[in-house]
């Protein structure tokens, strides 16, 4: 049986462009799990029926399904203890479910705004005309208009990293010493911006960048082996 | 010999205000070490000259001194391993560092913007000129000027919170389910604000309220029994 993991992609099977399903595949290479990738794409909701919902990531476990890419990470800690931890404890724990939302309500919001109009370009076909009018159709306004104002929105998000840039300039890892669960949070947003759009989100000199460029060689370079942009 | 807690105060010695200072007593308390509390005003300069600058917390620990919140924190966990860790090993420590950053760049300055013309009227008399004068100069405008259109900045402090908003919504503490350093780091902000203004920087229905009154009850009502404003 073994792990299988179902995974976004887009018109190639290489080309992973999920923040969460990044979270998840980091996660797998740091227990050193071996696991069946799934490439998965939006409209084949009924392939992952059985998980009791229409997301990836899902993780399979023998007859065991995880959803949602915390609880996935909860459940390979649980299940594989002997292996590296994705946490460190539990007050790293806490902190870890802290940096997590602090990514998911701030640092991927601003990525968000700034290539959500370029994924259509990298889509199987059959994801198309789903993907846009889903998106259109929650935003209010066309991917274009979400996504005008470039240059400001690139600057407000150099902005919002400013906790990460001071913390790293410390420390070669949000988790100190060696990367974990923290990193792969905010790693998963820079590999899905790399997936999709050629934007350049920081600057070579940001502490930020330098951190992005050891996740992306981490794991025999897992992220930058990737289908995606030059960042 | 013992230890020895250099603490700003302002008229009263019990009105201590400092964020940096609050996280040092709230470190100490976590610990479990009893301390002499020497309250310390800003002109009182020479009597904390011994430390090589002229800022608290300065933590005297026999013949050794130690400078600065965090290198405070790092200097009991290492020197008193045996009491509660303030951090939970080497990647709560890293996290543990994230989430201070995150504090002293979003969170501290938005306070900061929406108290610090509260201030001066709970200093001690000795200490006002020099307030006002050297944070007008470094501002650029009076503290009045600073602290204008209140009601905006109070709406962009609580949109600032929204990650620790999320994250106290599934646990009780930052740093999962007992408090630790992470805690103390963001109180201190609360316990700066409470000892000197009486704007209510929380609605009563956030969990960031809840968490903060779990804050101030602990270590017998330490945060709550300082002299401040009712939040």
């Amino acid at each position: 049986m073994g792990l299988a993991f179902y995974e976004l992609v887009g018109a190639e099977d290489e080309r992973r462009f999920s923040p969460y399903c990044w979270r998840v595949r980091l996660a797998l290479r740091h227990k050193g799990l071996e696991f069946q990738a799934l490439p998965w794409r939006f409209t084949e909701k009924e392939r992952i029926a059985f998980s009791g919902q229409g997301k990836v990531p899902v993780l399979t476990d023998g007859g065991k399904v995880v959803i949602d890419s915390w609880a996935i990470a909860e459940y390979l800690d649980e299940t594989y203890p002997d292996r590296p931890s994705l946490f460190g404890g539990p007050s790293a724990k806490g902190m870890a479910r802290f940096i997590t939302d602090w990514c998911d309500s701030v640092v991927l919001p601003a990525v968000f705004r700034l290539i959500l109009a370029d994924i259509p370009a990298h889509l199987h076909r059959k994801d198309v005309d789903y993907f846009r009018s889903s998106r259109e159709r929650r935003l209010g306004m066309s991917l274009e208009e979400f996504c005008a104002e470039r240059e400001r929105h690139l600057a407000e998000l150099r902005k919002q990293l400013a906790p990460l840039r001071h913390c790293l300039a410390r420390q070669p890892y949000l988790a100190g010493q060696t990367p974990a669960w923290a990193d792969f949070a905010v790693q998963g947003v820079f590999q899905w911006a790399r997936g999709v759009s050629p934007l350049h989100l920081l600057d070579a000199d940001d502490a930020v960048f330098a951190w992005r460029e050891r996740m992306m060689d981490a794991f025999d370079g897992e992220g930058r082996q990737a289908l995606g942009y030059p960042v």
